[in-house]
C-alpha cells in the first residue's frame, strides 16, 4: 500500500503534536546531525552494493554472526523481499496487523489467509507473519505461547516482525533464541528503534541458509551511503537512545485508563506505546480532521487495517501534557457529536 | 549483481584518481551539502511513501506531467521495478552493457538474448533493454537509427536507460521526444547527472498507463527523506551542475587518440567520457591491482560484463593531468608484462 499510512505529517503545515507514528519522538538527535553533516562528502561515491560493513556492526551488536543479518532499506524493504522469496506461498497474517504483510504477498501471488488466534493456523499453510508487539493493536503474545507455536509448526516458515520491541515491558523472544531456530525470521527496524524513519534502516536476522535464500533477491545499493552510516553511528551510541520503558509504559497505562472512561470510545488493551481506539459514534476520519483543524494535533485513522472499521484510530503516546490535551480533545469531539 | 561493480572505491584506502566510476568527480557540493545539513531535522519523520512531490518537481523540470514521472531509490531500483512489472517476458539486451538488466530480467524469469546488432531483433521478442549512450562501451546509436527502430517495433517496449545523457556531443532522443511513443520507457539517474551516487535518485519517464503498471510494483518509503531532499534541490540547481562538455569530449578524444597509440592495448572507440579497453596480454585483474599498488589509481575491471573478457578495463575521463599519469602508469604496466 503506497497511500494511507500513519505519519502522514508532511501533508500538514501546522501539526503541533504527532500521536499518528509510531516512531518515539523524543530523541535528541543533535549529535547524530552532527556526525551526518561530516559525513555528507562521501554521497560523492558509490555505497557498498549490498551494506555488509553496517551488517557486520549489526551482527556484533546482536551478538550473532555477520552472515545471520541482512540490512536492507526500512524493513519495509524487508518485508517485500520476504514476500518476493517465497512467491506463490500460502501466507498466514496474524491480524490486524500492518497492512504490508499481506500487501506484499499479494504483490508476489501468495495465498493469503488471515487468522485473529495462533491456533487457526492451517496445517497448508508455509508461512505465518506475525507482528509482535503487535501494530496496531500494541498486544504482545505472551512468550511461552509464542516459543510453544514455533516448536509445533517446525515445518512452517515463522516471520516475527520485532519493530516493536523496544516499546514493551513483556518478555519477548530475543533474536538470540529466534537465532537457534531455522524456520523463524526475525524483522527489525532501526527506523523505530532509534527514530529515523527518514533514512529507511532496515535489517532481518535469520539462520544462515534461509537468508542466503533472501539475500539472492536484493539489489545492489538499496541502502543509501547515509543509511549506513547513520546505521553504524547509532549502534554505537546505541546507550544514548534508551527509552525510559518503566516511565513510558506506566505513562500508556495511565491514558489507557483515562481513555477506558470517556463514552462513545471503545479502548483494546495494549502491551505497548500505542492505542487502538474505535468510536461508538462518528468515524476516525472526521475526528482526525477536527484534531488537526482545532489543536493541531495528527492521530492515525487505523480505518485501512484490514479488519478494522472507519471508527478506528490509533495514538502513540507522547509527553504526558500532551497525551492530556488528547484526551481534553477527544472528549470535546465526542461530545460534539452526540448534539 | 552484487558484487563486481565499478566505483568500488570503498574497498581501498588510498585511492588517489578515481577512473573506475562513470560518474562525474568535479563538481562541488559545497552549496548541497550545507542544504542538506539544515535539512537533517526532517529524517525523525517518515518520508513521502510515493514522492510524489519531487516528482511534480522533476516534471516540471523535465516538461512533462507528474504522471509521467516515477521518482526511484537510484536508476537501479527502476530496472528491477521493470523487470518484475514484465515478469516472465522476452526480453532481449543490446550488448555488451550494464549487467543489471540481465541481471534483473533473470530475477524475474525472462527468457533473455543478448544482441550485439538492432537488427537482430528477435520478431517474438517483448522488450528491448537498450543503455543509450552505452556502458561500458561509451557508443551512441546514432538518432536516427533508434527513431527508424522505435517506429518499427511498436509492439515492442523498448526501455531506453538514459543515464549517460549527459556526457556526450551526440543527438539522443530526449526525454520529451520519447513521452509521444507509448510503447518508450526511459531510465534517468540524477546520481549520474549531479554526481551524488551515495543518495541513490533516479526516475524513469514513460506513458501514464504504460508507468501505471510499474507503479503497481513501487513499495512505501524507497527514497528516503535526503535523497527526496537533495533530489529537489538539485533540480533547482541544475544550472550549476553542467559540464562543459566540449571540453571533456576534447579531453576524452585527446586520452582515446594516446591510448591507441599503446601496443598491447586495444581501444574502442567512444561518445562518451568513457572508454572501453583490452589488454592484449595480462589481464585487468592483475592491472587494476597493479595501478592501485603503485599509484594509488582505481579502474574498473570490465570481465564481468557479459560479452566482455578479463582482458576488458573501463575508465571515465578525469582532468588532463591525472589521465596523463594513467597513460603514464599503462604503459608502464604494459612494459613489465612484456618482459
Amino acid at each position: 500500500m503506497i497511500n494511507g499510512h500513519g505519519d502522514d505529517v508532511y501533508r500538514y503545515n501546522e501539526v503541533k503534536i504527532n500521536f499518528s507514528s509510531n516512531v518515539y519522538g523524543h530523541f535528541s538527535h543533535i549529535d547524530l546531525f552532527s556526525y551526518l553533516s561530516s559525513q555528507l562528502y562521501k554521497v560523492s561515491h558509490y555505497p557498498e552494493a549490498a551494506p555488509i560493513t553496517l551488517e557486520k556492526e549489526i551482527a556484533l551488536h546482536l551478538g550473532l554472526e555477520s552472515y545471520e543479518v541482512m540490512a536492507t532499506n526500512g524493513a519495509t524493504e524487508a518485508i517485500y523481499l520476504l514476500a518476493q522469496t517465497f512467491a506463490e506461498a500460502h501466507s498466514v497474517v496474524f491480524t490486524p496487523t500492518f497492512s504490508e504483510y499481506a500487501d506484499a504477498c499479494r504483490m508476489h501471488r501468495h495465498r493469503i489467509t488471515m487468522i485473529t488466534e495462533l491456533d487457526q493456523m492451517p496445517s497448508d499453510a508455509d508461512i505465518l507473519w506475525l507482528c509482535n508487539p503487535n501494530n496496531p493493536t500494541g498486544q504482545v503474545i505472551p512468550k511461552s505461547i509464542l516459543l510453544d507455536f514455533i516448536y509445533k509448526h517446525q515445518q512452517q516458515t515463522i516471520i516475527i516482525d520485532a519493530s516493536y520491541a523496544f516499546f514493551t515491558r513483556q518478555p519477548l523472544l530475543t533474536v538470540q533464541e529466534a537465532s537457534l531456530f531455522p524456520h523463524v525470521i526475525m524483522l527489525h527496524s532501526m527506523t523505530k528503534e532509534y527514530a529515523v524513519p527518514g533514512l529507511r534502516i532496515g535489517y532481518i536476522t535469520a539462520e544462515e541458509s534461509l537468508l542466503n535464500k533472501v539475500k539472492a533477491y536484493r539489489i545492489p545499493w538499496s541502502v543509501n551511503q547515509l543509511a549506513q552510516d547513520a546505521g553504524r553511528y547509532l549502534l554505537h551510541h546505541a546507550q544514548e537512545y534508551q527509552i525510559n520503558i518503566s516511565t513510558y509504559m506506566d505513562e500508556a497505562q495511565r491514558v489507557y485508563r483515562l481513555l477506558s472512561t470517556i463514552d462513545g470510545l471503545q479502548v483494546y488493551p495494549t502491551d505497548t506505546h500505542i492505542i487502538l481506539c474505535k468510536l461508538t459514534r462518528g468515524n476516525a476520519a472526521d475526528l482526525k480532521q477536527f484534531l488537526m483543524t482545532h489543536y493541531g494535533i495528527l492521530i492515525r485513522d487505523a480505518s485501512n487495517f484490514a479488519a478494522l472499521s472507519e471508527a478506528h484510530f490509533r495514538i502513540a503516546i507522547q509527553l504526558p501534557e500532551e497525551n492530556n490535551l488528547l484526551i481534553q480533545a477527544l472528549i470535546q469531539y465526542i461530545n460534539r457529536t452526540c448534539f
